[in-house]
């Protein structure tokens, strides 16, 4: 779980290095890493580029299915509501996120009701990243 | 507006012909059209292929901005959750839908809290294009 968390968090370091939010995510199926993204937003001129969607995309490219339920989802913050229905609509099985998001609460729980839901891994690195992340860019 | 949601309900019409959901979307600046897509989900492996979705990524892609706060957007369907997050997050001024998802009922308004919406434009014929999708596959 933490290993798979640590893949995400680099993936958010390599949005920063960029110039995007920080925020990384992965699709993971029996232990094996299947994609893997980071926000894009900027970048792109995709304002649905969130680590958690690319993610997904890339995963049911390459799984050409548009359900994945025998996958799982790790994201370095906990999902927005465009990015919790989309996990949901992939049906994806598990969702695993680092950073509780204050601003927003868990208004994404009511999108997932039929996903298992692990909050808080890693959190304190996750939330780091997005604390420089904006410290840097305020100073 | 009934012009642009003719134009949506093409392409509704257009995703049916390929087995697609019948939804359609467009993405309209000073009465031009910007984008138009149609529901991709299935033949794209892409759970976030919703009509909305594609349309404001290609309108964003066009107009090179991930925000595009003087465009309208025009669904067959009002939005699901991550559809009204992605308008949201565009920060689209006005989105004008056809036909109410009786299924979910008003969600989406809590996601669009500065978007001016019109709903039930060319109501009928929106929710018409859906039955018929439907039933030819029930029977």
């Amino acid at each position: 779980m933490q290993y798979f968390m640590k893949l995400a968090i680099a993936e958010a370091q390599k949005a920063a290095a960029r110039g995007s939010v920080p925020i990384g995510a992965l699709v993971v199926r029996n232990r094996s890493l299947i994609s893997s993204a980071g926000n894009e937003v900027v970048k792109n001129h995709d304002p649905t580029a969130h680590a958690e969607i690319l993610a997904i995309r890339k995963a049911c490219s390459s799984l050409k299915s548009h359900i994945i339920d025998d996958c799982d989802i790790y994201v370095t913050l906990a999902p927005c509501p465009m990015c919790a229905k989309a996990i949901s609509l992939a049906r994806i099985r598990r969702l695993y996120f680092g950073a509780y998001d204050a601003e927003r609460g868990a208004e994404f729980r009511m999108l997932l009701p039929k996903t298992q839901i692990i909050g808080g891994v890693l959190e304190i690195q996750c939330m780091k990243i997005l604390q420089n992340f904006f410290s840097e860019r305020r100073t």
